[in-house]
C-alpha cells in the first residue's frame, strides 16, 4: 500500500488531495515555489493526528514538510514531489490562559492577531508581532524565531516561549520546558527548537509567556530627512538618548516613493527617507517629545502626534511597504541584521551594490535594532543571476559588519547557500549533527536550512 | 608520558600539582565534594591554553572539568579523581565595551561585579544578579544559567547573552551566536549552551547583552506578615496589580528568625514571614507607594523607605540567608521554581514535608517569579538518606505543580537522580545524544547532570 494510502486508511477525510491545495503547498509568501507537487496535504486535528502522520512517514520514509499558514518568506514551508504536507494550521485551541502567571497553553495553528484578541480580554498579550500577525500562526512565529517591529522594546519569540510540546520524526510525542519563569533543568531544547524551521520535529503545543497590556495611547513621531543616511543618523541619536521607543521604522528613498505612489500621496521630496517612530507605556508623551526633539535637531521635517488613530495613520506609511513592492515587480525581500552602530555603513553597503550592479533596492529598517529589510526587485517568477550576485555581496557585507543573514525569517531554501559562511563548516556540520538526533532518516523538511546542494 | 607529564611540556607552569588546591578543586559552594582528588589544574590565560589542553585530554581520553570561581550549588564543577581541573579564571579580559551596541565582548573569568563596575563607567550594565554575583564569574554564571533576585523584573542569563565562543572536546573553536540583537541563522546553540553545565565545551568568550543603567534609587517596602502564607497571598497581590517590582524576596518564619539572630536584632513574632521589595527606574517612589498600600491592606506590618541607604540596611536581612545558615549546621540549599500562582501551595507542600519528616526548611523565595530555595539542614559533611528523601518529596512537589528541579542552580551531582522525572526518559536520551554530538569520548563533565547511576 502506497503512502497516500496508507494515510488516508488511517486519517480519512483529513489527506487532501485536491490539485489546487497541493499546489498552493508548494509556495510561502516569498513567492519561490517547490519543484513538483506534494503527495497530500494531512490537516491534523490533534497531536495524535499528528503522531500517526509521522509513524507512517518514517515507516515509508516519506519528506514531511510541516506548514501553518504559510507566510514563510524564506521557503521553509514549501512542499514539492514526493513530500507530505503535514498541516497544524485546524490545532488552532487557546488551550489556558493564565494572566496571573502571565502565561498561555495554546495549540500551534492560531492565528497571531487571534490569539492577541482573546488574550486582551484577560488584560495581557503576546509581544512577538511579524508583519504577518493577522495572517500567520503562533507555531509558524515559533518555527521561525520570528520578530517584528515591537522586538526593541519587547522582544522576539525566543524571549516569549517558556515550553514546547514537539512530535519527533518517529512519531514520540516529549514536553520541552516548563511553566515556570526560571527553569535550568537539563538542555534548553526549548530555545533549539524556537527558529528551528521544521528541521527538529512538530510543534504540537506552546506555553507562551505573556506580558500585561501597556496602559495608555501610544504617541507617533515621524519625520522626513533629505537622504537615507541622515535619517539612520538620526535614529542612531534616538538610540544613545536611552529613550526606548516601542518602534522605530526607517524606510528609505526608493520605499517611501513606492508607497506614496501606491497610495495616492504627494510624491516625496527626491532622496528622503522617513523616520516613524512609536512611544507607549505611562511615558509614552514626554518621550515623544524628547524624540521629536532629537529629530528636529536632526534637521527631520517632523510631525508628533498624540493622537492614537493619527498615529495609525501615520504607521499604515510603512506597514504598506510589501504591498508597494508587489506593484514593482516580483520581489525577494532580504533580512540582514547588523550591531544597530553598524546601520549606516550597511546603507553605504546598500548603495554601493545598487550602483555596481546597476539596481534600485528599496529598504526599510527596524532602526531599533538593526535589521534591514532590502527588497531585490525583478521581473517573472525565478529570482535571475544578477540578483543572487548581489544579494551575495548584502549577505556578505552583514556578515563583515558582524551583523548575520537573516534577522528573523529564517534560511529556509533561498539562504541556505551562505549558510556555512556564516556558521563556519564545523558550526555547520554540528547543527547537521544535532537535527540527526531528533530526526535520525532526514524526513523532517529535507533539503531545508542546511541542504548543502543549493 | 603520563597525562600530567604531557600538560606541563605543554603548558609548563600553568600546570598546578599543589595539594591543597586540587583538594580545594574537590568541592564548590555547596559542600559537597567529589570523590579523590584531581590530576592537576591547568590555569589557562589564553584560548590556547584551553585547546591545548582539551587536545591532550582528548587524545588521552581524560575527563575535565572546567572551573570558574567554585561558586556553584550544585557540584558540576567538583572535580576528582582521574579529571584535570581546567581553570578559565585567569582569562578575565574586558575585549570590548560597546555602549551604543548595547554589548559586551568578556572573556570567561571575570567576576559579575567586576564586570558591572567596569561597565557602570559607560552608563550600561549586565543584568543577571546570582546572590554570588562579587565572587562567581561571568562563564560560570552562563554555565549554570543563572539567576538571581532581579529576573522577574530584567531576565536571566538566557535573556543577557548574544554569542559564545565554545571550544569542543576535541580542541576546536566555534563562534556561535552573534553581535546583532536578531538573528535567527540555523539552530540556536548559544542558547543550548547557556546552562549546559561544562558538558558541551568549553566557554572561552561571550558577547553580552547590555542594558542602559536605571535612573534614580531605588526605594524598597518591607512588610512583617503573621505567617508565611498570607506573605505569599500579599506577594501574589503586588504580582497582580501590574506593578513589577525590581526585587521581591520572602523570608519564611525559620529564615527570618535564624538571620535575625546573626545578625543580632530582636526576635520576630513567631510565626512571622517578611517581604522585600524594591522598584526602581522613573517610576519608583509611585510604584513603591502603591505597594506599601497592598501589603497594608493584606495586614502586612508595613516599612517604606525612600532612601537608598536605608533600603540596602533593610535588604542586608535576605542577604544574610546564606551566612545565617551555615550557623545552623551543614546546608543543601535546594532551588525548585514553580508558576508563580503555585507558590502558595508549594509552601503548604513545604510544611507537610516538614512535619512528616520532622524537619524544619527555612525557606526564602524570589517571589516575583516563583523560586524557591527550601534549606535542608544537618550535621556532618553528607547528606544523610532521610534529608534526600524529604527533598525527593520536595522535587516531585514541584513537578507537580506544573515546576522545576532547579530554577537557576542546575543539576550538577546533586540533582542528576530526578532529571529524567522532569525530562521523561525519552527527552533525557535525546539530550544525552545532543551531548555526544559536541564531545563524543564523553571527557567533559563526565558523571554530572546526565550520568543515570546517581
Amino acid at each position: 500500500m502506497n503512502v497516500v494510502a496508507q494515510l488516508q486508511e488511517e486519517l480519512g477525510d483529513l489527506v487532501e488531495l485536491d490539485e489546487s491545495a497541493l499546489e498552493a503547498a508548494r509556495a510561502d509568501s516569498s513567492g519561490h515555489a517547490a519543484a513538483g507537487r506534494p503527495l497530500a496535504i494531512v490537516h491534523a486535528e490533534s497531536v495524535a493526528h499528528v503522531q500517526q502522520t509521522l509513524r507512517i512517514a518514517t515507516a515509508t520514509r516519506t519528506p514531511v514538510v510541516v506548514r501553518g499558514a504559510g507566510t514563510g518568506l524564506a521557503g521553509a514551508a514549501n512542499a514539492g514531489a514526493g513530500e507530505i504536507v503535514l498541516s497544524t494550521r485546524r490545532m488552532d485551541a487557546v488551550v489556558e490562559i493564565r494572566a496571573d502567571d502571565l502565561l498561555a497553553v495554546v495549540e500551534p495553528g492560531i492565528l497571531n492577531a487571534d490569539l492577541n484578541r482573546l488574550l486582551a480580554a484577560h488584560g495581557v498579550w503576546w509581544a512577538p508581532d511579524p508583519a504577518s500577525r493577522e495572517i500567520s500562526t503562533v507555531g509558524g512565529n515559533i518555527a521561525t524565531g520570528a520578530g517584528g517591529l515591537l522586538c526593541a522594546k519587547y522582544g522576539v519569540v525566543r524571549d516569549a516561549v517558556l515550553g514546547i510540546d514537539l512530535v519527533l520524526a518517529d512519531g514520540r510525542l516529549l514536553h520541552l520546558g516548563h511553566r515556570s519563569v526560571k527553569g535550568v533543568t537539563g538542555l534548553d531544547l526549548t530555545s533549539l527548537v524556537i527558529g528551528s524551521e521544521g528541521t527538529l520535529g512538530v510543534i504540537v503545543g506552546a506555553t507562551l509567556k505573556l506580558r500585561r497590556l501597556v496602559e495608555g495611547s501610544p504617541c507617533t513621531v515621524t519625520a522626513i530627512f533629505p537622504d537615507v543616511r541622515s535619517a539612520a543618523a538620526a535614529s542612531a541619536a534616538v538610540t544613545a538618548s536611552g529613550v526606548q521607543p516601542a518602534i522605530m521604522e526607517l524606510m528609505d528613498a526608493a520605499s517611501l516613493a513606492a508607497v506614496h505612489a501606491l497610495l495616492g500621496l504627494p510624491t516625496p521630496p527626491l532622496g528622503a527617507a522617513q523616520l516613524t517612530i512609536q512611544t507607549d507605556g505611562p511615558a509614552a508623551i514626554p518621550e515623544a517629545d524628547m524624540i521629536a526633539t532629537i529629530l528636529r535637531t536632526h534637521e527631520g521635517d517632523t510631525v508628533l502626534s498624540h493622537d492614537p488613530d493619527e498615529g495609525e495613520r501615520l504607521l499604515a506609511i510603512r506597514r504598506s511597504m510589501h504591498a508597494a513592492m508587489t506593484t514593482l515587480g516580483t520581489t525577494l525581500i532580504e533580512d540582514v541584521s547588523v550591531p544597530r552602530s553598524a546601520m549606516p555603513e550597511m546603507f553605504d553597503e546598500i548603495a554601493r551594490i545598487e550602483r555596481e550592479y546597476g539596481l534600485t533596492i528599496p529598504t526599510v529598517a527596524h532602526a531599533g535594532d538593526g535589521n534591514l529589510h532590502p527588497n531585490f526587485i525583478f521581473e517573472g517568477p525565478d529570482t535571475p543571476p544578477h540578483i543572487w550576485a548581489a544579494a551575495d555581496e548584502l549577505f556578505r557585507a552583514a556578515i563583515r559588519l558582524g551583523g548575520t543573514l537573516t534577522g528573523e525569517h529564517g534560511i529556509g531554501v533561498l539562504k541556505r547557500r551562505w549558510l556555512v559562511d556564516e556558521l563556519g563548516s564545523d558550526q555547520w556540520e554540528l547543527q547537521r549533527q544535532i537535527v540527526r538526533v531528533f530526526d535520525p532518516h532526514g524526513i523532517l523538511n529535507p533539503g531545508k536550512v542546511f541542504s548543502s546542494d543549493a
